[in-house]
Order: structure tokens, then C-alpha cells, then sequence
């Protein structure tokens, strides 16, 4: 059996715990860490306090394989990720030489000012992570990631980081949608999963334009076992004359 | 100075983890919990695991005055909310007597077959939260409270959840969007919030509709706190000519 690796994320930021701003980059990373076998196992959503985000750091990146923080590496006085990362890892917080060349190159002379250097101080020696939309890098110490908040620019360092991560299989996926309600599969499925133990089945009613129905996603790094779990679905399914809505 | 209230969600599912859903449920929480004077200060996302719901249950709820749990607590195998609840506060799980007749009452004859009857299987005790959209309650345990996770169903159990909460003052907020980056403001919002420390002022770089902006977000419980820090803004951005989007 291969080694599972595994994730966590920590959102840093007051505007999504306030409800201001709807997160997207769970899902982002998420989606992307699947592919290329890491599961995430937990998320946390913290404010802009040091000793919070010190805290979290220090005690995720004890459990987990990796850990991806989001947001507060910008310039204004609420951006304090990579103080409290130099402090979670007992590191200098200073300017990174490699990184000030890159912002010194992106911006015209003179537009280099104080706000936008702050960005490039870090902890000593932290790896930069390349960010091919706006020019600050994100960075990382050890097994810990630091990225940015806004969703485009997260997206688009997505593809820089792949080297630096080793994954295991690629987590695989089938849903079968069906016309039905949850407590009509309820006792067929339990069997299922019971037979099927190390595959993680999941049932999740939706509403959509008008419609009832029930998705069940099966999740698994090895595809035989998807199929062998999703036939014996396809068995009660027919037996129970259910309509099958979609399947991908 | 009044009490702060503060609270933590715990939002339930592998789905969520995997990306393939997205979250909006702890933003139509924080929203609602604002406005009543309840500040979230942390939110976790978990896998269906109960021991890891257990031990999260368990922290959060002596770290916090209210916590609110979504999702799990459905018919099917992998909502596992009500029993683990029970467990971390070794309560037995049982038939919830009041729950029953709700249910019986919604159902036609005969449809209240095994996997509905899961759903008010429930701590021993718990209190029920009404649920108008879809008859299965919610419940709570002294300051921790289960909700579903279907986005329009928990919402629609929002109403009737006031009456067991006791927030403080509603958090008030006043957002100032202007025409620039965070860069060329970042050292006059730095003095501003050293002068101004019970306020909270957050900076979120937009680009939207291909405008670029910063949109400073002022929060506090006393309006007047947010008019000072507002003017003094205000003063910056005349003093800097820089042109501003909107204010709400």
C-alpha cells in the first residue's frame, strides 16, 4: 500500500471569518492537491492575530505532510504571515536578497517604495515561490507554503509549486447522481460502504433548478475498487428502479 | 466595555475537504452571527471521522461561547454528527421522543421508514432546532449547535435559532474602495490603525470588471469609533487625490 500524504490549509484573514468575502481557495487547492495525490484533512480559518497564526502553524505542521497558508503577505499593516511564520520557525524576519532583485526588476525606478518592500521581507532563507501575475512571491520554510489571499494570483502559482511537492496517487473520484432522497438509499448504502471499507463513499442531496436528487461520490486512489463499488450501486439502483440523472 | 461574544463553526464533510463543494455556509453564519453581536474567530473544516469530531467538539467549545457545527446529520452512513456530539459529551444516543412526533407528523404513513428515523437519533436531552424547510430538526447541546449542511436549509433555520443565542453589540462596518493600490496607502492605514487600536481596519485588494482598487474595510461595535477612523481616511485620500469607487 502506498503512503497517504496528507495536507492542511490555514486561511489567514478577518474578511472571510467576518463573512465579507466567500473563501474559494479551500476548493482551489483542494481540487489541485488531489490531483497530483495529497488529500487535504483539515482547514482552518483564523484572523490576522501573530500569535493565532504561530500558534496554528506550529501545531499543523507537526501532523501534517504539508501545510498551505492563504493570504496576509500583501504590503499594508494587516499582512503579517511571514513575521509570524519567521517567529512559528524561531527565524530572522528580514529582506530577502533573491526576492528584492525580482521586485526591483518588476516595478519602473522609484515605484520600489517602502509598502512594496515589506513584501519581500521574510524569514531567513525561505524558498521563493514564483508569482507569475503581480511579482511578489509567496514562499516556504520546511513543509510549510505560504500563498497568496486574492484567488487569481493563488490560481496562477499553482503550477510553480508542483515541484516542490511529492504526492502519492492521484485521488480518484466517480459520482452517480440519482433521482431519489438520501432515506430511500440510506440502508443499501451502509451495506455498501461496510463492504467496501477502504473506499470512502459520500452522499450529498442537491436542489438544482427544480430538481431532487442525491449525489454519491466515491473516492479512492485505485480505480478497480471505484468500479467495483460503483457496479454495486448500479445493482441497487436497478433494483429499486431509480432514475439515473448523471454520472461522471 | 461590553462582553465580546465570540464563536467558532465546525463545518462537517469530506466534500468540502475535497473541493468538490464549495463552503458558503460559514459566511451566511458569520454574516447572521454579526449581526446579532457574535464574532467567529475561528472555523475548521473536518472528514467524517468521528474522533476527530469528538476532539474538535471538545476544544472548541471550552475555547468559545457558541459553537456551530454543519452538516452530518442527514440518514445516510457518513453523517455521523448526532452520534459523535453524544460522545464528546458522553451523553447517550438515543431516540429523541419530541423529534419522533415532529417527524411522524411530517411524513405520510409509511414513509417514516428506518433511514428518516436515523435523522432524530439524537444526544440524550438535546434541544431541537426547528427546521421549516424539510422537517428533520437541528439540536444543541449546552453552547454547541447542529445544523445541516444544505446551504437554503440551514439558512432557512436561522429565524428560529435567535431566541438561544445572546449575542453583544452587532458588529458594525463601513467599507471606503478606492482607485489605487494597497502599496501607496499602506504607511498612512498603518499610522491610522496605531491611533485608532479598538478599531479593526482591514485592506482587500479588488479587481473587478477590470477596475484595480483597494477597499478598506473599518469594523467595530461603536459607530462613532468608525466615523473618527473614517474621516481620518478620508483626509489621506483628498490629501493624496486619490479617487474613490464607493462607500458603503
Amino acid at each position: 500500500m502506498t503512503k497517504k500524504i496528507n495536507a492542511a490549509i490555514l486561511i489567514i484573514g478577518n474578511e472571510i471569518l467576518s463573512g465579507r468575502t466567500q473563501d474559494t481557495n479551500t476548493s482551489t487547492l483542494s481540487l489541485w492537491l488531489n490531483s497530483i495525490g495529497v488529500r487535504v484533512q483539515e482547514v482552518r480559518i483564523i484572523p490576522d492575530i501573530e500569535e493565532t497564526i504561530v500558534s496554528s502553524v506550529n501545531s499543523l505542521r507537526k501532523i501534517y505532510d504539508y501545510v498551505f497558508t492563504t493570504g496576509g503577505i500583501g504590503p499594508t499593516h494587516d499582512d503579517i504571515t511571514a513575521q509570524s511564520i519567521a517567529k512559528a520557525f524561531n527565524l530572522e524576519y528580514e529582506i530577502h536578497k533573491e526576492g528584492y532583485k525580482i521586485l526591483e526588476k518588476y516595478y519602473k525606478p522609484g515605484e520600489f517604495n517602502e509598502g512594496r518592500q515589506k513584501m519581500i521581507w521574510m524569514p531567513k532563507n525561505a524558498k521563493l515561490l514564483l508569482n507569475p501575475t503581480s511579482g511578489a512571491p509567496g514562499f516556504s520554510v520546511e513543509n510549510v507554503f505560504c500563498l497568496p489571499g486574492v484567488p487569481s494570483i493563488l490560481k496562477s502559482m499553482l503550477g510553480g509549486l508542483k515541484n516542490d511537492i511529492v504526492g502519492g496517487e492521484p485521488i480518484l473520484s466517480h459520482t452517480i447522481s440519482l433521482k431519489t432522497v438520501e432515506s430511500e438509499i440510506a440502508n443499501s448504502l451502509t451495506k455498501i460502504q461496510d463492504n467496501n471499507n477502504d473506499v470512502e463513499i459520500g452522499s450529498y442531496p442537491f436542489f438544482q433548478a427544480g430538481k431532487l436528487g442525491v449525489s454519491i461520490v466515491i473516492r479512492s486512489e485505485d480505480q478497480n475498487k471505484i468500479n467495483t463499488c460503483s457496479s454495486q450501486i448500479l445493482d441497487f439502483v436497478k433494483h429499486k428502479k431509480i432514475e439515473i440523472v448523471n454520472r461522471d
